[in-house]
């Protein structure tokens, strides 16, 4: 009798009986709902839910295909999409660093720690002068080189590692680089990124110094997925820091790196808990 | 046929099938779940559940009756509690209040803009001078001393007056006269109060003077329910705020009016939510 | 002799030897120090200075005559200016506002509580809705209604009564009308005005729905001198709140609301204390 | 012609003047301040300066000599403290760490990235578990195990390596050893605590499950000097984050880390600024 964790994700038009039908489901297969989180927008009638539950009485991968029978048929409305994650199989995430390490030793740091339900299968960068900082963590760091010239093949090389590391997830921790849209179609998994300003607020370039320029009172930091249209994808978590007329820019950049540290990983940890879900370019976070 | 909302308070020992058996049964009587949250203690295994739902076919009285007959047999476990609580009855609150106008003033404003499920049903202070301040909101204003002397008397008056209020609950907005555990016994309803300081830290009198001499760096307030054990209640909501040598306990008192504020409005709308569950005098909190 | 206190704020270019100089010009004139805070701009080297001390020798007013005299000499430098503020005179603020009572009501409140080192001589508005709230503290409540046909009627009256009341400084305590160039140039006076975004952010009309609509993590709030550009004059205080995906707009304005009076108070606050200064569209806030 | 920087702190009875003399003198010997930060306990009449500036004229070795000299007759009053900091000398930091990475990673991490005005001189644990993840940076790691039957020979063993390396403040960065009086009184240089709470509150040993028992909705860190009471010395930064009713006391310890090191950090950071006196067991941080 195997007993396992499970993570159900659905979004559909909300119609009563939704938890019923699925609640009374999974009791009948066996299983015991420990968290159970739900959500209606109430602009358009969708509804979103993420249960955790265990299975008592089936293996998850028996459980999923029983689901994949069962569940159409449950729920037999408009725009249903669902997923089962096996809690058994960790998420492989690479990070993608540049020349900052406050973001990538963060990452590694909470990793050692157990914070991340998944692992880090690597550091790619486009410089080499992180590489020391990363070795203690026993996560292997790879250069790719990027100019103007070689972009296309940069690109190329980093699909493929992304490949060989069976990556599930990229996490750009201040990697300075705008990736293609032709690279973001070609791997089509989920993009991390860490901006450095409260979006919409200081989209593109040098945020500090736009925020300096304007003289706000605060920072901010946004963690969000990447989308064609750069700076605009869906937020995942944002957070600011009062500064003060004494902040110079070196300030900024020096308490913005706490800020873009905290909210990174919180946002990477919702997103490896699968408690992030998109819908309209804005997410739901399940925290 | 009725179309009406209401909300289902339960807690008993976790078992598999609890919310299978609930929303299926929910779902058959004709109701839609719009929000669910709950809640399972890890060190003794009780689970804590707030539903609110709409009825769509049965009025809530009827439907009262009905869950009265089935809930018991649904959930044969051992500490089951549960209350429905009819979404068309507005809490009736009553505020108390001593000589500091700021918790009375913003509860009455927050009143007034329509952010509580709930009516301020009256104000009673053992002293005169808020009363013009409260006039404008509509609301009985009455004074009832206290003294060494009557505080057996008053505690009566104090208890005629609420009775003839028909209150469900008394919230102390910096009432500061401490209830007699006879008082207490005899009114039996709930009572929020606001304390001054991040509880433990600072209990008893003058908390802003004790974090001053102590030259903590922040200063807090706490919203608990009140027990016969000062300022050891269950707490609902706490915050704090930086401070630094500059301050003097005259501008604590300044700044923490605000925190006061601040969390005793949190406190008193999660409790008229019917969001706040208590257990081994701890909260659950479904905000 | 008279004791009494005042504020110096003087800027100018940055040169050895300024605080040497107006320290012991003011030491032989019998002044003692009570707070000193002074910001250099390391970008364009002006430096600014808020001098908070007492008088134990001279009146403030012949002390003013003095300074008058002698600091353009004691300070013989580029981009001087310099103004006295006599501690013994309050400025005069007016309240404007439309139909949403939050922020007047807090205004008056921290008025009644003795927050504000300043006085509210009158409430305007250009609706009849709140006067009954303002009544009981005691500060005249004028309408002046606006409507595109009589705008310059109306800020032609508005400019009266701002007149009659002897007001020092405006603040727009949700103000729903826009005030014209020509206005803003007639009065030349400090206009304070909150606007309910994180600022650049959600500028103009309904900011809580652009931040909906955007799905951002955070709502803020900005108080800002008000210049001719729309919501784009000098950032004297901003805060940001947490939000959810279960946040309506309607549950953005609640919790804004609270922002809202937060940072209006701390800029009205920091305003009549003397200790803003603007320079290049950007503030000083000596806090 | 020298050209440098130098603190200069001053403490002693609050007098007309101090300013004045001091700043008059500063000036005629060819110093320019930077920035100046001032307070005076209205209870005891104790006036403290923290004055950053740079000597035009005279290299800080001799200005400290003429200082020397001049300060006593300068501010000829009682409780006369001052010192005078040399910006070019940098204070040697050592850490002291038991099993749990994340303060000595802050640390050594915000080194590396610049952050601190001073240097890590070395890290020291009663355990070999982080001697891996301390490798990079280049600071040597060395272990004194510690018993109960060996603690004098450790503590000893402990001053020896201090003395070896130079240092000028020790960093408890979770160190779980208690520290006796008498190395205290043997050490005699500052050392920072973290302790995990948000003291008073919750001092002792297990300070997260104190607060899981205790049923609060805030966790907080204190850092501190260490005085011979425990968990009683001056505070020197605290902060606290918002839990829940859904967080385990493991969830305690994760959540905990972030403000362990972001308060500990803030902490560092200031004491090697000089912007720390401390007075009555209390401190005054000129940040």
């Amino acid at each position: 009798m195997a007993e396992s964790n499970a993570i159900l994700l659905i979004s559909c038009i909300d119609r009563p009986g939704i938890i019923a039908r699925v609640a009374g489901h999974l009791y009948q297969l066996g299983c015991n709902i420990i968290t159970s989180d739900q959500h209606s927008d109430a602009e358009d009638g969708h509804f979103f839910w993420r249960i955790h539950f265990e299975s008592l009485k089936l293996p998850i991968a028996e459980l999923a295909r029983e689901l994949d029978a069962s569940v159409p048929s449950l729920l037999p409305w408009e725009h249903l999409h669902w997923r089962l994650y096996d809690g058994a199989r960790r998420d492989r995430v690479v990070i993608m660093v540049s020349r900052l390490a406050h973001c990538m030793m963060d990452l590694l740091s909470r990793h050692w720690f157990g914070e991340f339900d998944g692992d880090i299968a690597g550091v790619i960068s486009n410089h080499r002068n992180l590489e020391t900082l990363a070795q203690p963590f026993g996560v292997p760091f790879q250069v790719i080189e990027v100019s103007k010239a070689n972009k296309a093949a940069a690109e190329q090389a980093l699909l493929e590692r992304l490949e060989a590391l069976n990556a599930d997830t990229v996490v750009l921790a201040r990697y300075m680089q705008v990736l293609s849209g032709d690279f973001l179609q070609a791997w089509s998994k989920p993009i991390v990124n860490i901006h450095h300003s409260f979006l919409p607020a200081f989209a593109g370039s040098r945020p500090y110094k736009q925020a300096h320029d304007r003289g706000v009172k605060l920072i901010g930091a946004t963690a969000h997925y990447v989308t064609e249209e750069l700076d605009a994808g869906p937020i995942i978590a944002q957070d600011t820091i009062a500064i003060s007329h004494r902040d110079t820019v070196a300030d900024l950049t020096r308490k913005g790196r706490d800020l873009e540290v905290a909210v990174l990983a919180r946002a990477v940890r919702a997103h490896l808990n699968k408690q992030v879900l998109t819908h309209n370019n804005r997410t739901i976070v399940f925290e």
